[in-house]
């Protein structure tokens, strides 16, 4: 499968949409608020820029199309404006915020619905003399170069970098499952950790070039805490992905071979794994490095202790199905043809109903924070 | 009628697509060639900047979705890698290249289709030590600020310019015309110029904010060699457009007063009105003006001297009808709806098979190349 070419979120404002099912990235990137805001807030008042500077070129990488999209370029602006303002700098700075994602994501709908509500939510916030935003995207993987040399200041990336740029080699082994499992051997285990550490070093080589010196980058990825990779922290949401798709082969929907032959792009590392390649790589300084949870539920916009039904009869299973549709949709119409979607996100929600209402079941989230050292 | 969000291409690739319909766009790109040459050549070995530049950045202005988006990039970054050669300089720049368009425009062909293929063409044609060149998008009006100030070394735009920010106001006696025409009073003649004398200011203004010094800058415009607006060269191609919507008020397929209340935003200059208002505005050096003629017969892929029609068998008024049709299609959903469009074009086809069998037809162009003082 070319990933670069067939992955991205679901396009548009339907039903279906990741625009419409994006809740719990959403809960994310707010409970990491904290480290971001630090972030910018360094980079304005500690860096050796020339201070204020005219012009602030802001990435976000991985940014999909709905109201997440510009979540924290509407941060950045207002943080560094409300500085500069306590400053007695009346004469804010331009904004460059660059929109990146996969050729395939829906930029028509972020330039036609999302920037333009960015500009007017920017005049509320921040009154008339809102700073010039200059708003572009730019599609491409950032597993290569995207921007001028030197050009950013600030890096932002959410739920992005567990995508790795291809299904690693060396894992038809991982019949049973399509992600790493509990019944996965330790060769697809290597296969898949060599892979991220192959993707992730060659990130962070493409934005030591990007990022000038003092520059910052706020990443934050889909996790676990534990240092095995195998462990059902990270795993769990795909083998109940694999548990639907084995009901679906048991059916005679889909064939056991086309099923063996599937494995999801992804890898969610462990803080330390993460760590290790920043240090290898060492164009960057760790600042911040934290893990969190959110709960399955928060795809439903639910809590942490949600109660199997909400208030509107619908279940958080159907929610997580949901979220789940919107971000791998395009992965699994590649391999397994349209035809068996509805049916299998049925048996899906079905699936992570009975689990859930069971189970304490998160998502863990590592977040890091670096500087672009000289 | 709000043109910034009514106003673009078609979009997709299909039958009724800009993509597939702008060949007399290309061909006058071509035509225009000698002259963006000339400016690039100019900007490199003549300018100011510090020799060879790390990174350098040019913006297409109206980049529509099609095979013209790019070209002139590759002009670009080919004229500067060979420049790089040919006086020693292994190491090339790397290129920003910016795409500008209405948010209505269809910048997701662009990413999936057009970019990629720039990518193959460059490696194709530079070899495999092409230099970076990373693309975006920038939606919206270049009646207003696009890009951070100073960022520019390169402007191109063609057949963008004559496109006005909005219908003047005070054009309601220009029942008889949907442009300007033979029968316009004076009243609508000067609103629309005076609209002209705005929109091109406030262009030149916001680019003289953007462009750097010594950066160049090469606009071509849908134009007229005459000193009057009403001129023919001009009019005529909306008038033939004017006479198929009155056809279907006679036959009842539009009402009389719906007829009267649409004005295309548009306004096809003299050279001396672009140099004009180019002096009054005094940031740029005008280096040449130029002006050129393509036959309508060219949006067919046919010459000047083309039959009535060509070998397979579809007449020359076909394919002016497909190519206003790409251009106009959403300007006229919008006011007068869908319906009543596939038999507009077709009654515009037959009058201008007939009318391009009888006479001589053709576009103007007028094309200016301007250097960023300071």
């Amino acid at each position: 499968m070319e990933v670069g070419r067939v992955l991205h979120m679901n396009g548009g404002v339907g039903e279906a949409s990741y625009a419409n099912n994006s809740l719990v990235q959403e809960k994310v990137i707010t409970m990491t608020k904290p480290i971001t805001e630090a972030a910018i807030t360094e980079l304005i008042m500690c860096s050796s820029m020339a201070w204020p500077a005219k012009s602030l070129c802001m990435a976000e990488l991985g940014c999909s199309s709905g109201p997440n999209t510009l979540i924290v370029a509407m941060e950045f602006v207002k943080i560094v404006s409300r500085l500069c303002r306590k400053h007695g700098h009346d004469q804010l700075p331009e904004f460059q915020i660059q929109l990146n994602d996969l050729p395939g994501n829906d930029f028509n709908s972020i330039f036609k619905s999302f920037a333009p509500s960015f500009h007017a939510q920017l005049l509320e916030e921040v009154g008339s003399s809102a700073p010039y935003c200059f708003i572009s995207g730019v599609p491409g993987s950032f597993y290569g170069r995207l921007f001028a040399a030197k050009s950013l200041h600030f890096v932002h990336s959410s739920y992005s970098l567990m995508w790795l740029s291809k299904v690693p080699e060396r894992v038809e082994m991982n019949k049973e499952n399509i992600y790493i499992g509990s019944t996965s051997p330790t060769s697809v285990i290597t296969a898949y950790y060599e892979q991220f550490q192959r993707d992730f070093s060659t990130f962070l080589r493409c934005r030591s070039e990007e990022v000038m010196g003092g520059g910052k980058m706020v990443l934050t990825l889909l996790g676990r805490r534990s240092e095995s990779a195998s462990s059902k922290e990270c795993c769990y949401i795909w083998e109940l992905l694999a548990l639907s798709l084995k009901e679906m082969v048991s059916q005679g929907l889909i064939e056991e071979e086309k099923l063996g032959l599937f494995n999801i792009p992804q890898y969610t590392p462990s803080p330390s794994e993460v760590k290790t390649e920043v240090e290898k790589e060492g164009s960057f300084t760790i600042n911040r490095l934290r893990v969190s949870e959110i709960a399955w539920a928060a795809c439903g916009g639910n809590g942490v202790y949600s109660p199997e039904y909400s208030e509107n009869g619908v279940d958080d299973g159907y929610n997580v199905a949901k979220c789940m549709r919107s971000v791998a949709e395009p992965l699994l119409v590649e391999h397994f043809g349209e035809l068996v979607i509805d049916q299998l996100f049925e048996n899906y929600r079905n699936i992570l109903s009975d689990r859930m209402s069971k189970e304490d079941t998160k998502f863990v989230n590592v977040t890091i924070s670096m500087t672009r050292k000289g």
